[in-house]
């Protein structure tokens, strides 16, 4: 059986990559691709490294029958996303890939992304959509609202140790480092090639990061009080890639055997040997997670460190592992190439 | 029907690239991985982007019982590769990614690469594995012979033009741009990251490339008559990637004709609209070859500019489609996946 | 004795490249830095690197009072260039930076830029910068038209073999490598680090390549009849650096020491030994231009390459150089600098 | 007056930064290049961007007579350096670049690098190199120890706080970045560019970084009391630079003002405004350091980021600035040159 599927903001970087890995999907066919800013071209045009796909040009939005589409990706900026899929047939099932039905709560939405929420209804009933910890409520939703990169990064290293309560949550410390593509194909005098490459530095410092809104939600969920993280991202000189290096109290070892109980199951997440850490040139283009434990030479201390790819483990497929168990077809399928290295 | 696949050389660039290609391959299944410096190893230890997969660990190459493999690849360097070759059961298939097998005259093997060949036997059945040119002979083949990843390229440009006659075969000119995982995973001082990033150069000037032997022995057999091409290859900061610019003597229009007759019915080989030049990024880490043809401002002069990924189609993606031939799998098999970008 | 000096596109990379050069300049003072888009602003806020130099406010250019000002470099984007220096006091001595008055003849000038040009009284008065072959017009010059990167890296490879007769004129082919901040501080997508960095492409093909009336002009003036190169120009993923490839028919022992002769007394140009390529990584940053000989296999043919920094010599610092010479300062003051490596 | 200056360990990187530093000196002159490995060459063989200055030949330091020199520059790797400076005339003024004589205790030396140190009486006389706080001592030494860089790096942002009492002393995190030429022209795989430059990773993890010996000594000096800090470098694909982040406790108007204080008479730190992040591409090639410091939304949390050149501020010119020190010159003479951006 195939299914039909739709990927609204074909034209930035997340979309291009639903279609990379759903040309390797045996039962997914895309027969629209919406793009209103670049309507009217091909695929080829605006990524020619899809040339070799038969793909079907890009229309606007409003030109997509979405009567015979079996599940939508929206790869749209935030705030368009939610007045689009508002907008679109009612029980059309949707991944969401933009930040606009993250947060439960309507004044947290605010409170980061500084506007009212327009589409409180669909807010309502859209599931968070971090695979490994949601997986049932996905896999019966309508609406699945695809997580941050970095937050879904810093989540797989510490959502299960502050669940079982193993580390100090009021110590905890992300420094994360992250490559270039999560900023997208915006315009941007810092993303351009001869500022960017030679060089790195911190951004969004001191609490600021939209993610945090993420994390102050779901860790404080999975502890039942609540939890703040200090939170540093980086910029580095890399397309591809998030590497969240935590420090956190702990004992290392109960830390990386609570690690290796919640992810043994798991098809994306490996734990790697204690000790061992993680790079992100090892999951580059994967839907992998790697993630890694070490012991500190400070008595009760330990880092956790999380690699994944920004644009397939913690964007794209995500969405795709996602959109697999909504429309009931094995959860892996399309996922599982390796990642390309060097 | 599962085939059992051997790879020796597996700590090498090509090796891993061999893994990466065949985990996505239906009907192939990787029994034995040689590695002589690193036997003892896992893959995984040794290449940790390969950690999801299960594969036999490393193993000297003397440890492996070859009486189970349908098919060796063998990406060793050159002159080990001949000395064990000419070691493994005779009636083995063989798919040869070193430089050893892949000119046909003795004498011209010791010109360019010093030494007397050690497997003349070998030599004198082997295939040259340009896979579009030689496919039925590759099909029936027990050893092919990889072809030099820039020597693809530069044939995958001009060996249609030379054989249609529509370019001055005493005019061609190659000016060719590499990536640096060509050179493999070797120790020199120029690989380093600290002295290769920032800047680019012309190497092995003057016609003194190995890869001119092929160009040679095989544009002279199309055209029938000694040719040679004046050849300048140039390293540039990025891991994969060959963009060959061929400046040629000859009318546009009929070069793009001839290019586009050659290659219609082929999967891999896309010919852009005339004016369109192609770039390595659009073909990264897939077995695509993109080629381009630009009239020039001076009368009669023309472009064909030819990119590919030379770990994949320039060597182990094509080693991979020869081995498909070669065992009556469908050519295109595990080698559809779309190339990653950004 | 301290010269005053304006800098009019200080918020570009060739006008941040002009004050690092002046920052070490004995007797340069700035005392003006215009940027209409900028004013307002610290230079330390456009361009943190040079945080630690005492600078002037940026200003827009009506509110500098150019009376005190001994030299006024402009590098303002070409168009706006003409239409400022037109309105300039007539006496201010002007090394522009932009194309506006490199071309002698205003139907070359529409043929390639577009327009007509908007100063024809300036551009007549105008003086070509190549340094090396203009220095007495310089040195007596009110307005110097600093030269096109790639067009100054091209004729330091060539001209004095086309002077001397030493090649054949009319089979020329420039192959050139050209790094992106070439391209300046504008928001392009192919611009950007996530598209850029990790492949190659040739650009403006089929000789449409701007520079191209510069080779034109100057090559047919040296020749005394009428010279067309086939030049294409490819993007590399570097930030600073042009590598002209040039193939030749000639002799290359004649050649080299034709070039040689030519530049012996040079303090900028280094001739290597016969066979020696250059590389862009060794005069990154600096005012230095390597050129390199290489003899080919093909009887009479003969490689020229030419390495220069296109923000260095190819634009800043040639600019401060015919600067020195229009001031009578020591040429070299400011400019003798180390290439920086790694 | 001209000093003669002589290096030993010229053919690695900092030996080549020490040349660039000194090409710009008004009154060094270097007169002996020592090199064993590549003894015979000139200078222009092995950094060809140093090909423009007038330089010895390299020699092996046997073959230098050190009679005339009035400074030795040391840039040898670690245990090869006191086996040197052991055996070289007693009263010569030697800047050691190696790691051999910064720590003060045998023991702690014989801790972190695993041998017993073999130039007892030299580590007693040796000078911790820190300029910016050990001034008086350095001007008088006949033997300085640079430092390592980044544990100068991560010094100057936390140096002044710890002594003056403004953070938690026992809750110091600083992870660190650096880019790859600090780990100098060494042919290891994981430097590779097809290893690197796409992906980056943390190592030395756990508190094994050998710097940390630094950290240890001179924090606790300061405190007057053990001081540890957590510390995780990380290796990031770029040729220069450090970007310290730590991770304090205490009120962040508190520290700037303190580091304002320390720093306000420095001519090469720069204290950036309140909330400000420092990047590695402002301060590259340059002998600055930007230090920023942002408050962060959990109360009593600070960022405190310095950034430095790890070849300039962090090796040789450091040891330029000591060098001028040690032989009366004005501090800065020969280090004022502007980062290189881009």
């Amino acid at each position: 059986m195939t299914h039909n599927i739709a990927i609204l903001g074909a034209s930035g970087y997340t979309g291009a990559e639903l279609v990379r890995l759903i040309a390797g999907h045996s039962s997914m066919k895309i027969t629209a691709l919406g793009a209103n800013s670049k309507a009217g071209q091909t695929m080829a045009e605006v990524f020619p490294h899809l040339r070799h796909l038969d793909l079907p040009a890009l229309v606007t939005i409003d030109e997509i029958d979405f009567s015979g589409i079996d599940l939508c990706f929206c790869a749209l900026p935030h705030k368009t996303s939610q007045e689009v899929i508002a907008a679109l047939p009612p029980d059309l099932k949707v991944v969401d890939l933009s930040a606009d039905f993250r947060l439960r709560d309507p004044a947290a939405y605010k409170k980061w992304y500084g506007n009212d929420h327009a589409a409180l209804a669909q807010q309502e009933e859209a599931v968070y959509g971090l695979t490994e910890f949601y997986r049932e409520e996905i896999a019966s939703a309508r609406l699945v609202a695809g997580t941050g990169c970095n937050a879904a990064t810093g989540q797989f290293a510490l959502r299960p140790l502050i669940a079982a309560g193993v580390i100090d949550l009021d110590e905890i410390i992300m420094d994360l480092k992250c490559a270039v593509s999560g900023a997208g194909r915006s315009l941007k005098e810092n993303l351009l090639h001869a500022e960017l490459s030679e060089g790195y530095h911190a951004y969004s410092v001191g609490g600021t990061h939209r993610h945090l809104g993420e994390f102050d939600q779901e860790f404080s969920k999975v502890a039942g009080r609540p939890v703040q993280v200090q939170f540093t991202p980086h910029l580095v000189p890399a397309n591809r890639g998030i590497l969240a290096t935590c420090y956190v109290k702990g004992d290392a070892q109960a830390i990386l055997d609570t690690l290796e109980k919640a992810y043994e199951a798991e098809p994306f997440i490996k734990v790697l040997p204690l000790g061992e850490a993680p790079s992100t040139r090892h999951i580059r283009g994967s839907n992998f997670c790697h993630i890694g434990v070490v012991r500190d030479r400070i008595e009760g201390r330990a880092l956790v460190i999380a690699a994944l790819d920004n644009l397939t483990k913690g964007s794209s497929g995500q969405a795709l592992q996602n959109a697999n168990l909504m429309l009931d077809i094995e959860e892996t399928e399309g996922l599982m190439m390796a990642p390309l290295f060097p």
